[in-house]
């Protein structure tokens, strides 16, 4: 079967499954205080560019969002996001489940603003009733977003700025960061972004790994007793080594951002097949996910030899859809997909 | 390195890792929906032998009692376990964080007692004040135990016939569930311990596979929307097959059961070191936990070359320590270990 | 001082002091097995014109929202509710502190609109994403709303039928219901609002008590065990004859109707004030709160002798201020504001 | 009917009463931010003998242990409280609903015993897997206890001092404070004990209010953003007024304490009626609520005519029996009882 339906259809990329095959025998220590861990953290660090840095691994995007916000959060304190934001559409209330409200702004193809940031924060902090309200804790962004777009660098800036202002921390979930960081629109390195932002996640489980997400503490503010607190939220492995060896793969010899490249370029020749047809673009997304407007007709036709994510209504005869690559996208599978839109 | 500490020392058993490689390149749709989940699950009912069982696949250990035992229990319930229950004792209050009790019963040996469930059920429903305390609404026991130990088909039986009795589940944290049916004690089949509970889970993390715990609602008792429920508690995976496919070859050609045997065996030999050199057992276990009083001389000696872990302090010459076998102890680890405590 | 500040500015109106005051040295038992209780129930059965009723008394607005949504919503689910509900933007994330999610609707003057109730129910289980998402599980709206406005019984009719046909409850927010039901702009009586809904609750503490909100479970469907529910949210009264008391008070002789009706009249006269000085008003409510737009100079000049409430900026020059009325406002307190509307 | 069932069968102590009819017509801005709230807390503050102390008024018990327990401790930590503590056996697992175990101690009448405690936080921090385990983060002790029975000086000095060696809170849950202080075998001042705590509260509900709990920080350590913390978890009253007159009544010329030794008062008059009839006592209390052992019979006989409360059984033909007395305890009472013990 061909399909483009997410990055995540396969498993891992050739060289993690060799690091998982070779290390498979080497008895270690538990609960992440395994030599791999402790390897693939300095090799993040060395990579952001932070020798201070605290790097923590979790398994799964929704878990490290839900972790990381609730075990920084104060009590009365809630996280600002996009509308569209992942925590506050499409993670089954993961965030509200600890205990704190997402608080939307709204979306400008995905991003938010900060010039729209900075007006909540004003008017929250006038309003006489703010002490009857959720206080605005965190900001929350994705990079690249839900919608497959960038923030510039000076877009971050801005709202690195804000946050700095205020004093909460600014979230960058990562989950898809290598696309982003590889994408020709990018004009951030990942030690400006680490920069810019208090706490990150680098993304695992769509960027070549079978599983796991590596968060990034910025500036030594990982929460005391934080392996206690991971373990309360279940989100702990007993097999930490699973994490570790796969993100000490990841982080040699650059996979991690061969894999975004490699993507990014398989994207550009997506593009350039749906562009060929005239087939029009949602909008205008410089990573790894595509998404287009297909006539009803032809998406079923399409349908029938490959796989592609229905995203919602365009109107009444068309519909957005999404076709996204990963390390795995093969010329085959272009080839088909040439083919499929021929019909 | 030699060590006993744990039975998650190591990565993943041959036969799971190659189906790993094997599955690596197959497209498959995502959070469990794929081929190796459905055919793990078909597995999995049938190696249960109950058709209508319903299987869920869950990362780790305590995700999976928080997950099953939240989603499960109602508004006004706890949940009854003994005291040294792993939910009660080292899971950081996970349960607790879902916003329910864990309701303690004194353990013997680790296992809780048929006539003190049902004294307790008794009193709290004789009680005038029960409605301003917390209903039990579940008993939770492990199997084995926390300390290596089992129930007998007839402890369990009783305890099934209680909770039936008072409409309650009965669920059952087989982490470890492999090492106990292996076990030479053991008077149960898989089916009949899935008959005399309402929920337990086939423990892969500790049996072989490098992450993955099998949930089994043995009737038609899956809460409604469980995926839902799961994804809020961050404990979704999008690369569901992870999980398939590891159990997917635990339950080919009975690798759990044959994985359980080994270290049993292994743990046999164990047992035979210890008793000819006369160090004394802290309890009896039938499994491949095997707990020992050692003079804390010899132990910083073993230690040396031989890992182990240190259970709790027996008195102030003596610590009780634990060592357990699992699929990669080897013939040279026992040698390694019958060398070491000759010093 | 004049005050116009709010609803709750005094204590109890008078006969239900009087009834606190005749009470008091009557033994009773607690946690509202009372006689008052008893008695203040079947009152309210009467009055809502539902034999069956199930009603339950709790202490405050916030409190009710909280208990009755995380008692009823089932684990995956979470609650529509209008951008400007009361549980949405002023009950400092009491819902999510709860675990459940706040599903915001666009409001038109605090009012959701039942076309766009519909269509996010349609869009919602036509979506494939739809199990990582929060399901809609209850609908939650104000009467009066936020805003002091009113739905009419037709769409009141719209709502519940859309309701009914998603099996989901409506819940009505009553917490100044007196003044609501008493507005000449309602068409509605207690009892037909009571059949429209699933659960809602008659607002005390801003309609004459000192606290207190009584909750009417219209269908049978009050949680089991609520009481052990109300009790674990810290919400039980151990003198429960505290509300039972006064609600009795409350609906004995129509004193609920009378107040409401009063504060009507009181809001009408102020409309009057307002509307004599071509003081425009921020949007035509009916009932006893009034939002006028007045001139920031005016407004410092108002507030040195009256009390009012400052609800938002309207633009550089202007301030939307609110005006409430109660059972406690007097003619005096209206021939005050008249004077201070003067300078 | 005359009964001893509890100390809150009655409503409001006279000069209580009256206070709340006084200032019945008195308007006043809400949530806590009027004149009675302030003037109450300031007379506290005399009464701690604190200047700097923070007080805080809630509604009932256990809201506010659930609300200051939840508030003071950090995401990885439970409170330590004796398995008899009302925290852990009567409240619905209310402080489970915000997160946190309840890490229970045994109890001696009632009491936590300071080498117990010592002991226990020895062992955790000795305990190599405690980053597994829910950190011991406060303290909770009531007096007096559940059983009535009292701590002396020297034993609170001992558990205070522990609580400062490891540097967490020690909370006193004071919903009986009163009958506490007033008892002869009190050998402390209400000052005293408030400098052996962090955190405690002063009963009002108890100890003759309708409803109130005063909540007093001692150090300087009420959580930031309190109010707003109190409001999301429902316990905000919109007229806080409420408990604010009643506290200024309760603190206006030592009604608190003429109130907790006229109820002490009563319950030695009480315990010389059991002893003259050679009624054993289930154990030696020195406050308001004493327990008795009664035969079933004659128990049966008493309650026609007198209301107490069944505590548990004591064997096959015994029950344990609580009377308590409160300021509407009369010499009618007394008399009553002393006839139905003669039956």
């Amino acid at each position: 079967m061909i399909t483009f339906e997410s990055d995540y259809t396969t498993g891992a990329h050739p060289e993690v499954l060799q690091a998982l095959i070779k290390s498979n025998l080497a008895p270690q220590p538990g609960y992440g205080s395994d030599e791999y861990c402790e390897r693939a953290k300095e090799k993040i660090r060395r990579a952001v560019g932070i020798e201070a840095a605290q790097v923590e691994f979790l398994v799964g995007g929704t878990q490290t969002n839900a972790v990381v916000i609730s075990a920084m959060l104060a009590d009365y304190e809630g996280v600002i996001a996009a509308v569209t934001g992942h925590i506050n559409a499409h993670e089954s209330g993961a965030v509200e489940y600890t205990g704190h409200k997402v608080l939307p702004l709204p979306h400008h193809q995905g991003k938010i603003d900060a010039a729209e940031l900075r007006a909540y924060l004003i008017d929250f902090y006038k309003n006489d009733s703010r002490e009857h309200m959720v206080f605005p804790g965190m900001v929350y962004i994705s990079y690249p977003t839900e919608y497959g777009t960038l923030y510039s660098k000076k877009e971050l800036e801005a709202i690195s700025a804000i946050c700095g202002e205020y004093k909460i921390p600014l979230f960058v979930d990562g989950a898809r960061l290598g696309y982003g960081l590889m994408s020709r629109e990018c004009d951030l390195t990942l030690p400006e972004l680490a920069r810019f932002c208090d706490v990150f996640y680098i993304g695992g489980t769509k960027v070549g790994a079978l599983c796991g997400e590596a968060v990034v503490f910025t500036k030594g503010n990982r929460p005391a007793h934080f392996l206690t607190s991971v373990k309360k939220r279940g989100a702990l492995l007993a097999k930490g080594r699973l994490l570790g060896v796969q993100f000490d793969a990841l982080f040699t010899n650059d996979l991690y951002f061969r894999i975004g490249a490699y993507a990014i370029q398989m994207a550009e020749r997506l593009k350039d097949l749906f562009a060929a047809r005239a087939i029009p673009f949602f909008l205008p997304s410089p990573t790894n996910q595509q998404f287009v407007i297909l006539e009803n007709d032809r998406l079923e036709r399409i349908r029938k030899t490959i796989g592609c994510s229905i995203w919602e209504p365009y109107d009444e005869a068309h519909t957005v859809v999404r076709f996204a690559t990963s390390w795995s996208t093969t010329e085959d599978d272009l080839a088909a997909l040439a083919e499929a839109l021929e019909t």
